[in-house]
């Protein structure tokens, strides 16, 4: 009776940290839509909550971590769940970094706002979306162990990798025909490659995932 | 008796993770100073071996990983000792990224020298050599647990992304003089970006050390 109690206190915790992550999660993914928005839209106050809302997921990084560490110390977790803890401790990182950009990426929209838009954007909100769903689905994932989500994940990456080639090429061809256009296109090129980078956030945490699952790594094997 | 020969076995293998991460830390500062080399001295085989080279850090990765999972699972560290391995599972994660970086940077040069080279460089293998730096250093904190070289690591960050400033403001002035040059200063700017990122991955290990250190988490709150 006792050792089914402390089992159920147990099980609650590893229920509460996967509901963390995939709090944090949701959160990231608001701010990945929300900055783009604020590029579309040239709506500068967004841009500013997004800057804002950095803090929250850094927050949300150290609880999550001290939870993991509580769980390790107390809990001496063995096998599946202790791959599961593990794994926590290096996606909150990921999903931490994914805020990062998002500031990062909310900045340059900022500076972008003060300047006539460049061209209609079609595609930067397209890589967004597509990022955005990396990560939701990299989180699902993992709190489900769904290895086949995770596959996904990772090829969904050079989907993202080519946007952001195309975005490229096409800016140079606007830097080339119109050095007025030089500065603002840089700083596209950056929102271009932040959303790279979260794409690329998704796709370790989903090497991640597959690993957990499989107990074999293949991070750095899929091409 | 029995405990103690337990108890040297278990600081054998901590001792033996510490070797492994500066083991790997050595490896990729080499592969950040290679890389530099290869775009000094035009030399596109040593771009190809840095870029070769990332399969060994990757595998180093993993490997350290498993010892970490091993130590958690079969000694079931507690207070300092669990704190280290768990940042030993983070840190990892910060080498193998910047041997991501020290690849990408080398592929830019590989391109580079099949074109005529744009400028001297000065500032860059400054850049690389202080971004180096502080990896070798972000390690040493690590393994001998010292805040204070942890809290230079955090400080020498402003440098580099000053530095990083102003070569892209450098690289600008040259795309708008020279719209020839465009596709090679946009190269160098992603460069420039990388060695940016290689010092970012040190001060998250630093600001990972001060908190191991410290038992109190300065993540986010140093500006």
């Amino acid at each position: 009776m006792e050792r089914e109690h402390i089992s159920a206190a147990y099980d609650a915790e590893l229920s509460d940290l996967r509901q963390r992550l995939l709090t944090m999660g949701g959160l990231v993914e608001v701010m990945i839509a929300d900055a783009i928005r604020a590029l579309v839209d040239r709506d500068t106050p967004l841009a500013e909550q997004v800057i804002a809302q950095d803090h929250q997921v850094n927050g949300q990084e150290v609880a999550i971590d001290e939870k993991c560490l509580e769980l390790l110390a107390l809990r001496q977790p063995a096998a599946r769940d202790l791959r599961f803890i593990t794994l926590a401790l290096k996606i909150v990182t990921d999903l931490e970094r994914i805020g990062d950009q998002c500031a990062n990426l909310a900045k340059r929209v900022r500076e972008l706002n003060t300047e006539p838009p460049l061209k209609p954007y079609i595609d930067i909100p397209r890589m967004a979306q597509r990022a955005s769903m990396m990560v939701k689905e990299s989180l699902d994932a993992f709190v489900r162990g769904d290895d086949q989500l995770a596959v996904k994940v990772c090829q969904d990456d050079q989907l993202v990798d080519d946007l952001n080639e195309q975005i490229q090429r096409e800016l140079y061809t606007y830097m080339l025909g119109e050095p007025a256009a030089i500065s603002r296109a840089v700083k596209l090129t950056y929102i271009s490659k932040s959303l790279e980078r979260i794409a690329d956030h998704a796709t370790n945490i989903a090497e991640m995932v597959i690993f957990m699952v499989k107990g074999k790594d293949i991070r750095h094997t899929i091409a």
